[in-house]
């Protein structure tokens, strides 16, 4: 089990040189924090990956959770996880120091949290969750909730969730039926059912505490009378003890993969005997929620960057010692075979993998700097710009690895041919693990109608402007340099591509309405996606030729050479792809919008 | 277990109305067949695939074969399935009356065999190897061999295979080492290991047939020295009786999806004790078994259109009865929610998989009516005309729908949301089931090798020739048509661009070698995939116009308007996609085959 899941290396190159982290520890909010303290992090991080979760990464795939007595067995060290997670400061790791946190940039925390993805995707959400869940309670929730609630979290003693999804709701919040009425003593009762509520219910911690939406009687219809809850498996009472709140799972889900967490269906208040306490103010729960789900959908483009990147390393090693066949044109067969790497084809599968997975990551670094630049900075003005940024690039930074991550997986086990089929090698389940991730926290369906409905146009197009501002500080770099303004230039002209589409498709939507306007918005997110990415790359390479040409340690030579590569990799291959989405795009016909549902009968 | 996996309507479409199967009867050799036996062989066909082989889609999926004392024991009804397909003539469908087959035309074998990898795909896989097995005898072998063994296969009482890989020889054929010692008797020592075998071993037949490549001692050496041979798991006797021919299972491989068919690790005459039977001549093994291999990859391709077609019905049926949100600008919630199926992009979405399943299924059926022409025709030009057409068409047949499948079938779980990734619904078996297809049978790079490589360039370019005077009928049926002529246009472009390309490559390959003329040949055979079903799109929309012209039954308008509207969704969403594929081919560096294997270190 000593097998490579991710590299370090490249994740300190990332880090240090394309993101530059250290600059953070210049504003005041991170001022404790050094290099020094980042390097130890992320050693303690790689140690508590490769001991504490890539063991058990086989083994929670292969034990279904199950529900024995009204509790949800899991793996045995799924306490572990949660106690190393809570004690070793994980769980609060960006928590403000007041609420005894270690304050430190979000941009760490993802880093260990791409680690913890990598080497075990399942194991790596129950703190990942409880972190998320607690925070939303610190930003919103009263002072006796905090105290109540977030300390037995925080030491990972106690499970956080976010319970949105109803069995007639998943994309439709409006549709929430989950009641809460109020007892008069500063409490609600809480009845209803919540599906795929992922660690919803198990036996590796001692309370569960839900982070739930419901409705309270005689609320403004749809999302304008969600409000938020924290509905705990068992409430605490004055003294201290725990007593069971009436929140009972129906059902654990068996999954394709991902299988080390159970995803669960719960009963809530069945036995009228559920109590929820509210967050914030009634009818703002969707809003709360949101800050949970951005966070929860940059985790999901992360995880599914981890994955990607785990399936990479491990195709990337089977390359390097399958011998198989010889090069084009050598006739003698008494030659041994080649290593399968120097194959033209295999190498084009595997820069496609590394383009995915690297390319992805430093998106979502990207938006990690500027969620941790929008904590950190005082002047209202720079921390609007810092959040319109994330706001435009979360549906981007969600989809890109989630959906290009299936290809990426599949790759991963064709480079392996039939072995990769099969059990005996890790691919296949990172190819089962990773399909959940266009799924949750919002569909690419979803994601695809906030980028082009909300993103794009909000403030005017001002997140727009902003993000095409960013990327003219690296085309400005990029045209210095000789040998990448032939990239700057394919950058730029794919921004003036997304441009004309956009102004189409706002044509479109005063002339032709919402449904027409819509109808291909995940083509446009798909298309923004690999321009996105393209700049990530740019940025990456830029980097890279900084280091060669500095002549920097001997030792990264290789992977500067390889970022540069898999740079024009990216534009010579991916980007290209954009033409055939604009030419679609750029399409008159409502072809999806207008077909008859009887198109389909046969 | 009612679920509607296929549409017989739209499969009698297929063969009647867009490739007009009953044309074949006027041929001599299909001349005791007519369309009133087709349809018998459909509904016995249709009957067989529920009755026989989804009941059990699911269980052979969780029961994993296992080895038990030296034999792998397998689903109890593969014995039935085995015994059915035997008794009932399906095994034999397709052999000459010679062999006591029913001389049918493979368009109709196919079709039922579509139906049945539909219903159950492992199920299916048991029957039709045994088929190509024993036409491979019946084809090249020695009347004693077919006397021997044809037929117990054709009856379902032994299984046929094709044993083919090594451990250190899977796409590279020429590092064959299995070994084949002349006894002087008329029969061969056999001794090596091979992998992979689908079917290798099981318990649902008496006997196991293996049509195994070897080498003669002091063969040539590469591809020029391979023998075929059969080598049973027990050899008949002179008194009828069987004795084990050592012939063992050393390792039943878990795989990820495919789960009802063994695919077995074998150890051949360990012990010294092997005996196998020379087909044909020595040396010409590979040659014999490429008529198998040619069977298989379109068999290959047909399954891969059942998964994608049984996903594609799972997620309609779902989208039909799931609702869930409103129209876009629908703002009263006091309106129930709609189902899913009336969303733009569910309903794009299932366009994609209606267009890969349908259009897919157009080209298998299309290259069987080849085959059976070659088959038929008696004029030896016409012969390899219908041959040519074949060849070239194989590669795309077999990997357009493994390949797009994959995608199909994933759109199937996007449709269900989290339900599609949960084991309650059919569809994530679906999408494990069908990631086999671009691996077996010739990965999608040895496609795309043989297409460019070979197929392309065939007799000065003949086969190509060929294939574009079969679609320029189809275009000038299509320039007949004033609502057609747009596509017509747009499928003539397509041609014109895969031309440029082709010339663009054959430039390369003579100016810079076979490395750099084949690294992208995989790219090459996607964009040839779009615009050859792009041609099968053209035509069904054509046959559909007549039959919505002609005013035929009321009941066929909505298959008829169906195909109309897929068809253009292909050409407007689909079909562009060539132009991001094309710039990447024109290209002129030749960056995967040149980069160096250090970029990969991190």
């Amino acid at each position: 089990m000593a097998a490579k899941f991710a590299s370090e290396k490249n994740l300190k190159f990332m880090l240090y040189e394309v993101h530059d982290l250290v600059s953070l520890t210049k504003q005041e909010y991170f001022s404790m924090h050094n290099k020094k303290t980042f390097d130890m992090i992320l050693s303690a991080g790689m140690k508590m990956a490769k001991d504490l979760y890539y063991p058990i990464f086989k083994e929670m795939d292969e034990v279904h959770p199950e529900l024995e007595n009204g509790t949800v067995k899991v793996h045995p060290n799924v306490r572990k996880i949660m106690r190393e997670a809570g004690e070793g400061g994980w769980i609060s790791a960006c928590f403000p120091t007041k609420f005894d946190g270690g304050q430190l940039p979000t941009m760490i925390n993802c880093a260990t949290h791409f680690l913890f993805g990598s080497a075990n995707y399942s194991g790596s959400v129950y703190p990942g969750l409880t972190s998320g869940a607690a925070m939303l309670i610190t930003s919103f929730g009263s002072q006796k909730l905090i105290d109540t609630f977030v300390p037995n979290m925080l030491e990972g003693l106690w499970q956080g969730t976010m319970a949105l999804t109803e069995p007639q709701a998943g994309s439709s919040l409006s549709d929430l039926t989950t009641t809460a009425v109020d007892k008069g003593d500063g409490t609600y009762s809480i009845k209803g059912q919540k599906v795929f509520i992922s660690a919803g219910d198990h036996d590796g911690v001692d309370n569960v505490v839900h982070l739930m939406l419901a409705k309270i009687e005689g609320a403004p219809l749809g999302v304008k009378g969600i409000s938020l809850f924290v509905v705990p498996k068992y409430r605490p009472l004055a003294d201290g003890t725990l007593e069971y709140n009436d929140v009972a799972v129906s059902q654990v889900f068996h999954k394709m993969g991902y299988r080390g967490a159970p995803i669960t269906e719960l009963a809530i208040g069945d036995k009228g005997d559920c109590v929820g306490w509210l967050v914030g103010q009634p009818h703002h729960g969707l809003k709360y929620m949101f800050q949970m789900m951005n966070g929860a959908r940059l985790d999901v483009g992360n995880a599914a960057t981890g994955i990607a990147s785990a399936a990479y390393q491990a195709s990337l090693d089977y390359a390097r010692q399958r011998p198989q066949g010889r090069k084009l044109g050598q006739k003698d067969l008494t030659k041994p075979q080649i290593p399968i790497i120097e194959h033209a084809d295999v190498k084009r599968m595997l820069l496609f993998q590394k383009a995915v997975a690297e390319g992805s990551l430093s998106l979502i670094l990207q938006c990690h700097k500027y969620e941790d630049l929008e904590t950190a900075s005082t002047d209202p003005e720079e921390k609007e710009k810092y959040n319109l940024l994330c706001e435009i690039l979360t549906p981007i930074a969600k989809t890109f690895p989630s959906e290009m991550g299936i290809q990426s997986t599949s790759y991963a086990i064709q480079c392996l041919g039939g072995y990769g089929y099969c059990q005996d090698f890790p691919v296949e389940q990172y190819y089962r693990d990773i399909r959940i991730h266009p799924i949750h926290e919002g569909t690419t369906g979803i994601q695809g109608m906030d980028l082009l409905g909300r993103k794009v146009i909000m403030q005017n197009g001002k997140a727009f402007q902003l993000f095409k501002d960013e990327m003219e500080k690296t085309l400005v770099m990029a045209e210095a340099a000789p040998e990448f303004q032939e990239y700057a230039k394919a950058l730029r002209a794919a921004i003036a591509d997304i441009e004309e589409v956009t102004a189409h498709k706002m044509q479109v939507a005063a002339t032709k309405g919402p449904e027409a306007f819509l109808a291909d918005s995940v083509l446009y997110l798909e298309m923004f996606g690999y321009a996105t990415i393209a700049w990530q790359w740019l940025l990456q390479a830029l980097m890279a030729q900084n280091g060669l040409d500095g002549g920097k340690a001997k030792t990264m030579k290789d992977l500067y050479e390889g970022k540069v590569i898999t740079c024009k990799y990216f534009f010579k291959y991916e980007v290209p792809k954009m033409q055939g989405l604009k030419i679609r795009l750029m399409e008159d016909d409502y072809l999806t919008a207008e077909a008859p549902v009887s198109c389909f009968n046969d």
